[in-house]
């Protein structure tokens, strides 16, 4: 990955909290504007967003990250760049304008539509879907839709993708390795696709696609889904994945077998919980503020069963049940006695309603220093008072799909801790 | 209702549009900090909220309400120089905290807590609930909670009511008259009984008891339910009211019936609403902004059934099925040909989104003059473009419980239009 | 409650699994024909019923009562020959037609058509509802349906009671005590007023109405609410008293109170339930099948928490948080080491499978002898290998309201065990 | 398809009414078994089945097809002769038992046990699915399970497959041209592999694997479904596809396209459907009982929006929108002046309910002659006033899917009607 004339490496997540040099994100947008009541819960959105707020929140988290040192790589920005190489477009359309995702009578008029478009509109409908009515009134019958003449159509032939806000599920560097994840949900499906043509096309990103050791968009892999959010870097060979809803055994056991072969890791904790919205990603209930600092939302942790995975004859792996807690085994594969533990803070009702708020959802931007959603007020003054620093994010928009800091940036290069 | 010393009468609203004289608007608090993803939705609110910004939010909006000239009655401070007049403490409790409501091993538990508080903290209890927990801990066991010795119980002996925010719900005046509305949800049941203290004690309020015509949160009315926010009073005698998940034909009838006894109105238009949360009130999708200006959300609006009220023979009704559309019984009612109609504003996906976000429950502070959510832009350009004057209110955490300025705002005295 | 003539007591309720002498059901009817997919939840129950099949097998079942010495009393039967005697018509249609249950326009069309009717059919309106357009065409513009001139309107003006067919929730004889519940969910709420007429107006039950210690219906108890299911008659003085959605510390302490008042018990053992539908009441989890033997579903037993009120000093009442679990305080309250359990069969697929179609609801017919429904043959297996008789009832149809012999019996007249 | 020495074809679907021949089938087993109150939503079932009685129902019904000289193959004996063939165990369980279906650390030991199997038996864990706990416990641990080592884990390698009951949607014959369904739930996806290995293997079904005209199991279709339920097969070149949650345009083009090329169709008539779980699929709503006489649930079937597709120039189609209702746009489909329509029978609520309970979801044993549920009787008794002669299936177990006659039956070979 690195070259004589490049030596320092662009791509590689090293820790949870070492130094954050380089991360992707993805600005509300089109496909956020596409949400309504009643398509939100569809989408995995519990309420509607104000999309122009939203956006200023979103570029004023961009801002700060900034001018702390990080390189952000915005990913409308990433995808229209992408499209603009050779080969580049026709490779995704080739893939997003089959007959399967639009039908027979449609392929010829969106392809044509699409084909129409700048790389940075074709970019925006990408992850901001296509429907029906964008397209001249004369195709509509051809979409078969229920709209009466009078009324605009309102079914899609490529659907929006407002959970890309969440970058860190779709892709994940683990040491040296990059996954390309298969998502639970269908409404997320399409959007590892995208990020497969950024490594195959995109110059900055395609030196990288050779360290792609697990998933491929172009094919169906069943129940092994993976998303990144239930992953965590610790360092030193260690990776936590959580087993949830959407992260399922048969996608962990082919990850972990990959990464001790590829010598990217040595054990794999995996973390297994209650299956809840609460808890939809191990990252929404703990995540490091610091090299032994963690918050994590207790009720539910607690509840967790761990057990390790490390190299062995069963197809390439070993498993072990733990049978002590999951902070104590992360604990002691840190090499630390015990970590300090910041729980969501407050009342009953405040706990809950943080947890919910994402207020476990921090991000390290170096050790000891890290981004919250501003509404958690209470968890973030248990973080002050533990000695982190703790930088801002508005939440009111943002916080609806149920990510926080954590879930919106996905991570590229990041050191580690020593 | 009138005195010597100031022959202005303090309440009476005579119009939707006319000057906004006196409000009770009703400040987030503890009811809202009892708010968690788990208890929301019993609670009616779709989310839960970050309770300090909110707070914030509405008393940017008492502030300007003031700065235009209106008298703001903060329902917290109301209820609290209430519990001050003499009696009306123990006539609270006595209603309160009854065998029914707290279990025979509480009652003298929780009335001798609640006796020890100030009036300002009971006004808390009383709109905020009170919990198990609030109780010293020799009382849990009393309460039979689940909850184990090491765990905090977390039932309630009087249930917080967030839904006051919405104060307009509560009691409804139409033009001399008062009504005491009761409530659909048994979520917000206990909230009549508070403002009945109000209208017997406060020395403000209490004259205007005599105006009650209908309503008496002390018994039970059954399916006859009538919520504030379905109530539009035009004026000239005309009163419009939405037939709605939480208002029947049980209580319009009745209601009309006082309305036309004591000469309040001549004529109520019921619009026959279909059962959907996005229209719970028929205030969430129709209000007025100007004498014939009104912002609406037609794919509901035009689905309506209007019928006719006037004083008749059938125990004081009669009644007349209206062939035309609602808008048009609207305007030929208030004498005008047509109304000025502004839509909810953009394509179908804003369109849905804004009156989701209560873009058609605006309030007038006076004609042409309305308050509105800042999130919902496209609408309020359309209302600026029709000439109204749009003062804003932040929205992100007020909105949550599916309420506008309309919502938030009960009227006490409100100008006729001329 | 006696008289010279006829020295054997009429009512009362001595045990579990007592000789059962008299017993009060209610067949499938009218209210049953009104339950449709869209408003069978609303009704409380899961599915829709062929109502001829499941009457058939409710007269079945009434049959092999009769067949084994059973009295059985039908609610219809029973209501119809109250609404023949004098005063009994005009007190109930006096509470029944009111301007809040009707409307002030159909008060006078709906008394008018209900008086037309003979005892019978009023009866059957009463437990199955007036739908609108069961009345007059003329009337259909009076109840401000939203149905146009073509489509018959579908609002009622009295509701359908199907729950009703689980006549054990409605009232409760303990020892010689009678209680008129108090609901706890508005579709059940109008049952009660029923039953109260029954008990003041039909000669056979009229004697009875000097046992009621509790309950009224022509008042409204708020989130004081008892439900039958959730009261286990001990004998030996001893109550269970499920707490759970429906049955709470608000009416168990009132209840309890009034039976140690009247000296018809001397403990009250509180059963603290989670809250779910698969647990709404206490029988649907545990009943007795012999002197000590319960069927019951472990996996909600084993996590119930036990209190035990006595009288005392606290309103007339003592409590205890009790440190054994449910079973065994049972089985030491009624004087034997250790109760029979017999659990709900099978895999685990078949136990939650059961339990869901009342595997554990059965009904004593005397000490060993219970009546069960057919489908749940693993648990009625192991009922037979500890040595009980299973009579069987087709439950096909009559269990899609979650509810099974127990529930369907509301006993009247059964003996103690010795 | 024919051959010298078998000159009768053995497979071919010409009409929806003609002389049924031979039809698939499948008996409710340990699929059904499986099915819980916790698991039966995300399973497509409305409620748990007693799985005898529902066994012995499904019996009865093969019975009296075979007695009325249908030839009856019931799919877990087809699956069991298939998987004696040669090859054929290995090309199933190379396609079930992959790291994604099992995860890495069970491939072997979920093979092992599987090789381990009789053909019956891995025929009913196919379609019963394999749950952790089906495996010896020492595999437990392999599958991460989070229960207790005391608790029995309750995870599947396998999904159960209860949908298969419902032998309609998986495979459709329409003339000579065979699909093999991509199904549109999770939760039914796995069924379409099975059917291939039947065609595949099965000596009777082998011939015609050669039929296969579009769908494949072995690659992701995206949101190009299809369920056999949707499509209507009317003979003359017609046929009706209905597009509905589960049949997309995507699929439906392309299916029109094939059939078209291959000569089995003229015309594919397009009934746009409403999204309701009422009307799952164009048969819940609309099914022929003679050449002419349909039974129909007015309420949805008037609200469907038809298209017509035909061969053309789109990528080998012709797209017109009809303006005329559905039904008559079929007769003149297929020559008829008007067809005669049987409605779902009863009042407002009988209608709703018997749709519901599958009233309209009947299937032609042979011109005027259908099998129907026993408990829709007042749908039946019209069927019979109109001529038609109606067999009836118990349903009380049988329906909680909401699936009938139509859907339980999969026709492999069907006369045409003259």
């Amino acid at each position: 990955m690195t070259s004589a004339q490049n030596p320092a490496p662009s791509f590689g997540v090293h820790s949870e909290v070492g130094q954050l040099r380089r991360v992707l994100v993805c600005e509300p947008s089109l496909a956020h504007h596409r949400l309504t009541p009643s398509n939100s819960h569809e989408l995995l959105f519990d309420d509607v967003l104000w999309v122009a707020r939203a956006r200023e929140d979103h570029r004023a988290f961009v801002a700060h990250l900034m001018a702390e040192g990080v390189e952000v790589c915005e990913l409308h920005d990433v995808l229209a760049a992408t499209l603009a190489e050779p080969g580049a477009r026709d490779w995704v359309l080739d893939r997003k304008v089959t007959p399967d995702d639009v039908g027979l009578l449609l392929v010829d008029e969106v392809r044509g539509f699409l084909e129409g478009l700048d790389d940075r509109t074709l970019a925006e409908h990408l992850i901001g879907g296509l429907a029906v009515h964008d397209l001249p009134e004369s195709a509509w019958t051809l979409s078969l839709d229920r709209a009466t003449p009078a009324g605009a159509p309102t079914s899609y032939v490529m659907p929006p993708l407002p959970n890309m806000l969440y970058t860190r599920d779709t892709t994940t560097w683990v040491g040296e390795a990059l996954t390309l994840n298969p998502l639970y949900w269908p409404a997320r499906r399409n959007e590892t696709l995208l990020m497969k043509a950024v490594y195959e096309f995109h110059p900055q990103f395609m030196q990288a696609s050779r360290n792609i050791v697990w998933g491929d968009p172009e094919r169906d892999w069943g129940p092994a889904t993976v998303e990144g959010g239930d992953v965590l870097v610790l360092g030193g060979g260690v990776v936590v994945i959580g087993m949830s809803e959407r992260t399922s055994q048969q996608a962990i056991t082919q990850v972990a077998a990959r990464l001790f072969d590829t010598g990217q890791a040595e054990r794999v904790i995996v973390a297994g919980m209650p299956r809840m919205r609460a808890a939809m990603h191990l990252d929404t209930i703990l995540t490091f503020a610091d090299r032994d600092v963690v918050t994590v939302y207790r009720s539910i942790v607690d509840d967790i069963r761990p057990f390790t995975l490390r190299p062995g004859l069963q197809n390439g792996l070993h498993v072990t049940a733990e049978s002590e807690p999951l902070l104590d085994v992360i604990a002691r594969a840190i090499g630390t006695d015990q970590l300090r533990v910041v729980d969501t803070g407050g009342d009953a009702y405040s706990t809950e309603r943080q947890q919910w708020d994402s207020a476990n959802n921090v991000v390290a931007l170096r050790p000891g220093e890290v981004f919250a959603y501003d509404r958690n007020t209470v968890t973030n003054d248990l973080l002050t008072q533990a000695g982190i620093t703790v930088h801002t994010i508005a939440g009111a928009e943002l916080g609806r799909g149920r990510g926080g800091g954590h879930c919106m940036t996905g991570p590229l290069l990041r050191d580690p801790v020593s």
